[in-house]
């Protein structure tokens, strides 16, 4: 009885959540830009009812007594119990006048950010950043409290479920091992390589019908979903009408194809959740880390390879062969050189398969060392150019902008999440090297464009298990405990 | 402190009511096909949370303790707690199980209405409409109970406030008076007029293109708003975020763009709501034959007027000019006879401005007699029969799809609307006559492209009285008692 009225309840909060998601994606594709204040107040109430739906003591009453049906329930409504009970801490355990506090000081140092990273201007971001730091620390220790987790660990269970500090810890120092020195040879090798990047003018129509010639071909089902544009490409909507946005330019069209393919990864993970729970708890994705991981096992293990680019490859120059300065750039072999190309950089977002772990490496150690506060929050930029000519050897002193500033996460109180990026990408190594161990024609299928086994294989393994596991549970039903050894094999034998 | 309560809690039902309107939007112009299922369930979901903030006791006993504070507040406040009332009222009058079975029936039979219209099968359609009348008389009667009404009246009420039978009646029978009369007369002149319709290939950009520029000039501020496609014409969205729609031929220009215009005059009634209270019930419009005649009076008072056509002619030269086959189509002349000629035919949506009164009062003589069941359903055909050839003097014997089934409303239950459409003619022809007395160069001004002064005029009569007032008091605030004077007059000088 308690239970069917938490499924009842937690169906409501579902079917909210998923208009509001809509009701992001109308904001940043379509929304008039004058009506954004009176949306942002709209959809405060929205959240507010939202999570009134949860934060009920009634709530808290059948959670209770649900607990003692559970020899009646069935596995899925078993675990269907547990991510409610995740839910109902989450939106309980932060009194609501400190979650009130955090979110606008968020939104405060958000919009400052803009300005002040623009202005390269550390000084007046601290104390903004300072608030959101101590507010977050508050939060997640309140968090951490109701769930008997620490402080980073609370962090990283928000983002990615059941994902510890010990295990970012000794996936990470395997990473370091052999990262830096990777990353040696391969600039070494690709020095002799020459590499021409595509000229040309090239029609935005004929950039949009080959985005979605392609995420078709790979299994976006169009009929549940939408390709359009807005200033920062994303992933949104709801499993019932997942949203794919790019932006174009017309004078580059790799860049916002790689883009709308790594959504692609994650708009196939959000359209093949269990359907008959997917309006539950449990139908819910298993967290960020499992979600990267199906956008950059598309992305990069799939999109980047040489059979993907033989297969794609005659279909941009059907595209885009009457509007290149310089055909040869259009030649199989130079995209995958192009498309694969290592580079030392400042920028997170613009780093490649290879040096991106060493941006998220040194992210995961000072925000946790910030949580913890094991030292003072004046001292970031300092830190950050010491890991920084630790890691990749390029120093950022006096270069905020493109240093410790360069991110939305931290103000926006995101602590936690950049771990998912890595974890996404070892994970994925991981999952595609165990299906080209079960399937010996993998490849094969690639470069013919023929993704049913593929998919096949990650709706049973993956997609369709929602929220069953924790993250590092689903990743070893699928394909084994998780390591870094797919992954180091993967980079050495595309970069190597 | 009981009226701030309620005017909080009203904040957040206005604000969650201005995101589903955007969500409706969002279904009729950008929805993949395959989402409407899950969509329909969320918003099921959204409305039972929107009404269960109104619909709680502590709202009653808020508006009881309220009525105490009158003598401390500002007038709009008092009109504000009237307005609540009102919504309180209809929100808890009528049990939440008739209203769950009269949503259900109205979905169903809209549903099946689609079909059997096209097939003209009446006889199946009889049980479903019969379901829904039946359930609509049982919701109007508990609303009318609670607020001293007929069942009639509670109709007229829900759409335009403060409306009664007898006021229709009233007006109905001086237009009956005239009417048809005038229309033989009318259609006697025309006769011996030459009419070309402009043919050619009309490309869709061009004609956005003109619409933008048309509804931009006549005052819609598209910084707070959108125009868009979709299959039926429609303008949604909130005040703060107005959106148009329009559907697009590309063999034909004119219906589109009066589309637009008609809905530009329900936009600019909208973006021009008192801004201070647009969250509060006060702030709201007045009901739908005000609504209605904001777009009648931009539609038919002032685009369909010669000197509009004057200005607007030279610009669909412009558009158009290398594209249309027959260029002395687009002369001003031709184009004021074409966008004014009067026709006798079945449809009420394309009645022209002459005989469109007579569609309605047709239907509100029958939907008034439907509901306190003055004869049974099973005669609607023959009644609409007998009615159309008394005012129309043409018969829709065995041809219900174009005659009594060929509306939306009732199936949806929206008994009562009709009225809302004549009484929107005839308060927009009384308004510009008042317009046009105060400013004797208003016609002057039309020609040359210039709406401020007509614009300011209604933002301080109408626009901005939001619901201060009901329907009669608003129009008789602005232009005196209504009456069919002004309404007689327009007709005899624009048509003979």
């Amino acid at each position: 009885m308690s239970y069917e009225k938490l499924e009842s309840r937690f169906r409501q909060y579902h079917r909210l959540n998923d208009l509001r998601s809509i009701l992001y994606w109308d904001e940043a594709v379509v929304m008039p830009p004058a009506s954004g204040s009176a949306r942002a107040d709209s959809l405060g109430e929205m959240g507010v009812l939202i999570q009134g739906l949860v934060d009920q003591p009634e709530v808290g009453d059948w959670l209770a007594h649900a607990e003692a049906q559970k020899p009646k329930l069935q596995p899925m409504q078993v675990a269907n119990l547990r991510c409610m009970q995740r839910i109902y801490l989450e939106n309980t355990a932060v009194p609501s006048d400190l979650n009130r506090r955090l979110t606008v000081a968020r939104g405060k140092a958000e919009q400052s950010w803009r300005q002040l990273r623009t202005d390269n201007n550390w000084k007046d971001f601290l104390p903004q950043m300072r608030e959101v730091l101590q507010l977050t620390r508050e939060s997640l220790s309140a968090l951490g409290s109701a769930m008997g987790l620490s402080l980073y660990d609370s962090a990283l269970n928000l983002h990615s479920r059941g994902l510890t500090t010990k295990n970012v810890e000794v996936l990470f120092n395997e990473l370091k091992a052999f990262l830096p020195g990777l990353a040696d040879r391969v600039l070494a090798k690709q020095g002799r390589a020459q590499i021409l990047v595509p000229e040309g003018v090239f029609p935005v129509q004929a950039q949009k019908a080959l985005c979605r010639e392609l995420m078709t071909t790979l299994g976006f089902d169009i009929s549940r979903g939408r390709l359009d544009e807005s200033h920062h490409p994303f992933c949104g909507g709801n499993p019932h009408d997942v949203r794919i946005t790019t932006r174009y330019r017309d004078n580059e069209f790799i860049s916002s194809l790689l883009g709308v393919l790594h959504e692609t990864g994650h708009a196939l993970y959000e359209q093949n959740l269990p359907r008959e729970w997917v309006e539950q708890p449990v139908g819910q994705p298993c967290g960020m880390a499992i979600h990267e991981s199906q956008s950059l096992l598309m992305e990069m293990q799939i999109v980047h390879s040489p059979e993907f680019l033989e297969f794609a490859a005659p279909l941009m120059r059907r595209h885009f062969q009457e509007h290149v300065k310089n055909p040869k750039s259009l030649e199989t072999d130079n995209l995958i050189r192009l498309i694969n190309r290592v580079e030392r950089g400042w920028i997170r977002v613009d780093a490649d398969e290879v040096t991106y772990p060493l941006h998220v490496i040194l992210r995961f150690e000072i925000e946790r060392d910030l949580l913890e506060d094991r030292w003072p929050l004046e001292e970031l930029p300092a830190v950050w150019d010491i890991k920084m000519r630790q890691y990749l050897g390029i120093s950022t002193l006096g270069n905020d902008r493109n240093g410790c500033m360069q991110d939305v996460h931290w103000p926006g109180g995101a602590f936690g999440y950049f771990p998912a990026y890595t974890f996404g990408a070892v994970i994925a190594a991981q999952l595609f090297a165990k299906i080209a161990n079960e399937n010996p024609s993998v490849r094969q299928q690639i470069r013919q464009g023929e993704f049913q086994a593929i998919n096949t294989w990650l709706r049973e393994r993956i997609w369709n298990q929602g929220s069953l596991h924790d993250t590092l549970e689903l990743v070893e039903s699928a394909c084994g405990p998780l390591g870094t050894v797919a992954y180091q094999r993967h980079l050495e034998s595309r970069y190597l």
